[in-house]
């Protein structure tokens, strides 16, 4: 009997991460003879836990071919960690029970760090078992910090999103700065890495240009520092871009996103360092300021997705039924920089789960420009490779057409399990 | 002697504002024998108080072939205010002794509300000197809401943008709201008006899909009913998705957003109601709650523009010309909805600018669900007519390609002004 696959999608959703869905299936819908059912998990691991499987045949082929071009998590994704083996081990075994009464032996986790820590674990766990599964991780975050493989898919939308997203507001406070508003904040995505802040950093093409200031989480934050180089801009160009990371902290590790704001109950104001930043300037300085949280836009914003990433993303999930094909098991798929004479190219290359798990790929110094608030030549390059290209979404009636799945969940045939 | 044309830009600028200049300079271009020069007042009207004139020839045509695809205002734009004609008489007079030296014939003001009441000031100061001066005021403002005109160009655009970014955002919180955030707040201009909050209702095709809750400034809000309706919402759909306008109000006219927040110094913390509603969600229902801030984000976003909102802001520069030539005075151009059976048709009119200064229209009652919080289909089918179409930018290097200009100043004939 022919075994199937089950594929699920982990950890915060990217604009491209159905994109990944799309080729795992389109391939699967090719190798049919050799392969029983594709099944996705409904939100993620929870789906394998919960029982919750969907067959993707059921699904309108309409509908299919729109995933490629539609954000966010199709299927649902999930927040759920299975890291500790002691204190997860009744779920692992809830796993392993469900995955053999429906014959499933190729296990496709789509998912960051924590996610690919998990794939390796179940990889283990059924070999302890004797139950041949083939584990295979594909990669997926925005915040481009898996390491081995060269970027992230999802990493080069949001980079794209990022960048035009501050060009086009730097023109707006341009216009306005004689008269009204002479500072622009930015905040976006990152806890940990600079990534995303340092895409913003793309568009500058001479000195001058924005963004002015680029505050990465990888710097600790010099309050001083930070008003002498806005206002030092300000006296320069007239104007100033500043884009953030949501991580920025101070010394002694504390988040500067945390640092005091309470609403009228006396409640901690949680998230946003873009105000906390707003109110410093505007208080010590006097300047009018504007700011802007761009949170899940950013990370759904699909319609200004990287033909780069999309290919990417889709390629991988290609590959996923390649080396189900194959037997090849424990590995995570990874993207490869292939360049030469400075001619962005790639492939999908593939490395160990075990040389993976729980290690964060951080913006390297040799990324960030010694004063600490702009980003190399190196990594202006490394970005651009990423972002390059537009694959546009359809529109109908104005607004993109993103796929409506029906994600019917296919018969059970255990009891309920409770998490 | 043939007369000067001066064009300046007024107000908080549009992802179209620029489409306008290009209409104005195309056709001056194609009817150059009938006029004289062409001048730009850099950074609006105060371009006319300091003498600061920008003349369109001195510009490299391929940077000019980009400004209809620009966001932002490519001379600058501004804040000041002409509106009091005895405090202002000494501004009117310098216009006026400006605008006689470098014998401008033509005045083009392209802004909201605020600059058409200007223009017509202008128009009636110079009358009273009896200077010639044919004044046209070309409507502008993401607000839409400026009378008679059927819609206000730069809205379509940002209405695209919004509705676009609340679809891709839903589907983000919608995968993720099984085990993490329930709650997915976007925050969006509108002061007064509540047609940007309104254009998110557009993405809606059937009950139950975002955006769930939409919150105007027309509707005063009501805490009790509004967690009430949330805690609806995600009992039956599971995520909840709110649109709010920055200027929403409690009974006895406070805005939401200055309702209290503070920050470690106990200064008041000024704009985003995102993070109040958010903060108070989260107090009172527990859930995990995200928010966003569009801010200059969504009135810059040009790479997604509408094709129809583009076309309006071009052809209105273009008439602008036409007017000119007819020597049509005290008019601003208007968009007439010439729709038939249903398929949206348009074109340019014009109105007295008598009728236009100081008149604000709100969302009409008809364009709001009874509850308060949806909008009606003909609110809908009035924003689908407006987003309608892409009008994508060029792209180099992976962000789009925006016009860089000059803009020289001439030289000066007169003395230096004192603000």
């Amino acid at each position: 009997m022919k075994g199937n696959i089950f594929y699920a999608q982990s950890g915060g959703v990217t604009p491209v991460i159905n994109a990944t869905a799309a080729g795992v299936i389109k391939a699967f819908q090719k190798n049919k003879r050799l392969f029983g059912k594709l099944y996705v998990g409904k939100n993620g691991i929870l789906g394998a836990l919960k029982e919750e499987l969907i067959d993707i045949s059921t699904e309108d082929n309409s509908q299919l071919k729109l995933l490629k071009q539609t954000p966010g998590g199709a299927f649902g994704s999930c927040r759920l960690k299975l890291n500790d083996f002691n204190k997860s081990k009744r779920d692992f075994e809830r796993i392993y029970n469900v995955f053999k009464k429906h014959n499933i032996r190729y296990f496709f986790y789509n998912g960051g760090g924590d996610s690919q820590d998990t794939t390796n674990k179940i990889s283990k766990f059924f070999k302890e078992k004797g139950y041949l599964l083939i584990c295979i991780g594909l990669p997926k975050t925005i915040d481009n910090d898996l390491p081995i493989t060269d970027n992230c898919p999802g990493f080069g939308s949001v980079a794209k999103y990022i960048a035009t997203s501050t060009l086009e507001a730097s023109l707006d406070v341009k216009s306005m700065s004689e008269t009204s508003t002479k500072v622009f904040i930015l905040e976006v995505m990152g806890r940990h890495a600079g990534w995303l802040a340092a895409s913003s950093g793309a568009i500058k093409e001479n000195a001058g240009d924005p963004p002015h200031i680029i505050l990465f989480p990888e710097i600790f934050f010099d309050q001083k520092a930070f008003l002498k180089q806005v206002k030092k801009i300000i006296d320069k160009f007239g104007y100033c871009v500043i884009v953030t990371s949501e991580g920025i902290r101070k010394k002694g590790n504390k988040f500067l996103s945390d640092s005091g704001l309470k609403d009228s109950f006396g409640h901690a104001q949680l998230g946003g360092v873009a105000p906390v930043l707003s109110n410093m300037i505007m208080n010590k300085l006097k300047y009018k300021v504007h700011w802007a949280v761009s949170d899940y836009l950013q990370r759904a914003a699909r319609h200004i997705a990287s033909e780069v990433d999309v290919d990417q993303a889709y390629q991988l999930g290609i590959e996923a039924i390649e080396y189900a094909k194959n037997k090849i098991s424990d590995v995570m798929l990874t993207i490869r920089d292939d360049s030469k004479d400075n001619v962005y190219k790639w492939s999908i290359s593939h490395t160990s789960l075990n040389k993976v798990a729980n290690v964060e790929k951080m913006l390297p110094k040799r990324f960030i420009k010694s004063n600490g608030f702009e980003i190399t030549k190196p990594c202006k390059n490394y970005i651009l490779n990423l972002i390059k290209g537009e694959d546009y979404p359809s529109y109908s009636f104005g607004y993109p057409k993103y796929a409506k799945l029906k994600c019917k969940i296919i018969n059970k045939k255990l009891k309920p399990y409770k998490l």
